[in-house]
């Protein structure tokens, strides 16, 4: 399999040369990514394997930096950069323990959550309070958690979407800081994730002003419906629960985010921006989330980019410490929010197809909306409605109140993988990572030759209107 | 679904006195068991949540045979006893970390194989030589592998019969043993399954007699492939791993297997056995191996003998301590060696649906193997022309050299789950564990309604002839 997709990506790499006379369009390199595309599953596969888990703060994130800066250059990308930034970190420690207690002794896998607090060397032991919603723990009385030890469920289910994450993560976004502020001495959660192995889904959480943070872990799936079942049988016997962790926060480390470029031909022209995130959860290898979309912006710039110099200079962005709080993206957008984007895309959402077609610039520039939606059609994505927002690591454009496309991906598989150690890269599906490929070629493409505001239709002013409010 | 699956099991605890006017027949109570047993699904429910993994010789297995003998009495089975033994034990310890250090750092997923010696505090250090079979390993010359560590891959399959234990299993039942013969100082295998999870397949393995113990882990999936890929990157440069884990021997402990009877109205016709095994790898809760096997036997000796008396015995016999080297079952025939048994059938291999019969009385007894395969026919079983060699827990009845059938279950999933952390109850099909019971049911009501010799056909002999060689 390895050696085939070296054998196509060298394919890949020759055919420019072999396809001089005369170039290949657009649609034409668009579809050549669909079938035979290699530089995406090259990236992730090299990510994967030469650098592995990559928290932001550490010193796997930088190997990662350097990593993915040296891949750029190989690849012909111009003006790669690593620009560093400082950013409070939060590393998991190497203990992560729990176990019931009563009435049935039995281990359960748990994780850390991000900001977690350690508990004493040798645990803390406590009874267990079972919240079936985080909407019950915010019901539950002040202080009615006093020495306790809260639980909190959800019933999440995997869409396409991935809308059940907005409904199951307040969970863990704001549920260890209310059990904390109801006096809890530690949370367990049932993991923000649909699938059903025994590996947490990890990822951030944070506590309110004036609420120390508490131990706080995510236990896999299936020991948060085996620790329920045990809530049943229990009856009126109390469960309790020992947990033992050693997160810590380590204070300003460096994190940083890595930039490259396809110059266009009118330096004057603002630039598209690509973005994805280079971080992952200690935990996870980070296949999906997000080496994927990193090597599908990656190699969709490669395929617009070649045979024919484009318009507009093409820039990825691999922001550094997404996970721990966007700190990349901020840190972007602080450095370089005097110099215009035409448009903003970012891929982390896994490798699985995209479906959907989104932009801001619907009702303002219909007909490149249109011409984008109509090129992008035959790869099987429609054409939708939604106002697109951009992802995590774009606040730069947000912060402009630029142009944004969201490609939406089939997000079915997304959350049991998300935040997990089972992110690995066996979960990529070269057909589906192929097809993102190709539709982000045919859009990129379009975009980096268009001349005029890709918001408005209208001529791009010599100092950008998005700048004029700054 | 806890809610309904206990309203069924009330359901099917109440029928009998419902139905009592007249008596189901046999072939009524299978077709009640496929549609509403609730038994199994209760047993494995119980096991799994109120006892969890039960590793041979530890204070859990002990909790697992109370828990087992209280369901049986309190299910109506008589003559329940625990039958205690002691054997050798291992336990895996606590540690267990594995780090590729160079040429690409990244942390393994690794636990260590049954009877791996452990590595000094503080683990080893060396270089990896990689074979991608174990007969590659064979071929090593003697002392080449001196201050190595060995890795050993296989290409395992998924299949429905489980064949491809066979062909990858050496990898971990004699691939330690011989890389130690050859002067490793450590072994890690790719372990023996068919998932792409980050959770290790553990599992016993031995060393030739004079050849000292030395660390041996396997390697999730995920974690084998990605090693192969750094191999495969790493080129000439050696690759060098660190590996720490502390198992260690703890010599005689006690185990002990449990009985439960079913009584037939003639105590002098030797009883029906039905086994499967109660203990469970340290790692794995067990649903599948064998918490499923105990409950397809238990409810189908309680569906069997229900309503009207069988005219021989149903024992039902969960053995301990199979997993590290059935001691159980060769204790159970040691003890009992004496006592004759009609027939042996026994369930370890999942919950997955039963797709083939066999016997090892087609030919000796072929009106009673006829008359099973013509019963079974109904619940998508085929009869097959292999000659049933039974399960691991039935050395009694191979050493009377009596009668045995196997009700191969399909196995497509088995290897998925099979001694990792994921065989958790989540993963059990009730409608196919419900599939086992029913073919259980009308199979061993079937034998324990026999009156003449399973094995022959003839009548059964005042001293069973199959005790005359002893």
């Amino acid at each position: 399999m390895t050696r085939t997709l070296a054998a196509l990506a060298a394919l890949s790499l020759a055919s420019p040369a072999a396809a001089t006379p005369p170039p290949m369009t657009l649609e034409q390199r668009a579809e050549a990514a669909l079938e035979t595309d290699g530089y995406a599953y090259s990236f992730v596969e090299g990510l994967t394997t030469e650098v592995g888990p990559r928290q932001a703060g550490t010193e796997a994130e930088a190997r990662a930096r350097e990593w993915a800066a040296a891949w750029l250059r190989n690849s012909g990308f111009k003006n790669v950069a690593i620009e560093p930034f400082m950013m409070e970190t939060w590393v998991p420690g190497d203990i992560a323990r729990a176990r019931v207690t009563a009435p049935f002794a039995q281990d359960l896998v748990v994780l850390p959550l991000g900001n977690s607090a350690a508990t004493p060397v040798g645990g803390i032991e406590a009874e267990v309070v079972f919240f079936r919603t985080v909407d019950d723990l915010r019901a539950a009385p002040q202080g009615s958690l006093a020495g306790k030890i809260a639980y909190i469920s959800h019933q999440m289910r995997p869409a396409q979407d991935g809308s059940h994450y907005g409904f199951a993560g307040p969970v863990r976004w704001v549920g260890p800081g209310i059990a904390a502020s109801k006096g809890a001495i530690g949370v367990v959660i049932k993991s923000i994730g649909t699938d059903h192995h025994r590996n947490p889904h990890t990822g951030g959480t944070s506590f309110p002003q004036g609420v120390a943070a508490i131990p706080a872990g995510a236990l896999s799936l299936p020991d948060a419906e085996n620790l329920e079942r045990m809530f049943e049988r229990a009856g009126n016997r109390p469960l309790t629960l020992k947990l033992e962790m050693n997160p810590r926060q380590i204070g300003q480390m460096q994190s940083g985010n890595v930039v490259g470029e396809i110059p266009g031909s009118n330096p004057n022209l603002p630039p598209v921006l690509l973005a994805c995130h280079i971080d992952s959860w200690w935990n996870a290898p980070g296949a999906f989330d997000d080496g994927a979309g990193c090597a599908i912006i990656t190699a969709a710039a490669i395929h617009a980019g070649r045979g024919q110099q484009p318009l507009r200079t093409i820039r990825v962005l691999f922001a550094g410490a997404e996970e721990t709080g966007l700190w990349g993206s901020k840190a972007y957008s602080d450095a370089h929010i005097d110099e215009a984007i035409a448009v903003g895309i970012e891929s982390d959402f896994g490798a699985d197809r995209v479906w959907r077609f989104d932009s801001n610039f619907r009702e303002s520039n219909p007909a490149l909306h249109k011409k984008i939606a109509a090129a992008v059609a035959r790869f099987g994505v429609s054409s939708g409605t939604d106002l697109a927002g951009g992802g995590a690591d774009l606040n730069i454009v947000r912060d402009q109140k630029g142009a944004l496309i969201d490609l939406q991906q089939d997000g079915t598989r997304y959350f049991d993988l998300h935040h997990t150690p089972d992110d690995t890269l066996d979960k990529i599906d070269i057909v589906q990572l192929r097809q993102n490929v190709a539709v982000w070629t045919q859009v990129v493409g379009i975009l980096a030759n268009e001349g005029n505001s890709i918001l408005t239709g209208g001529p791009i002013p010599s100092a950008p209107a998005i700048m004029q409010g700054k």
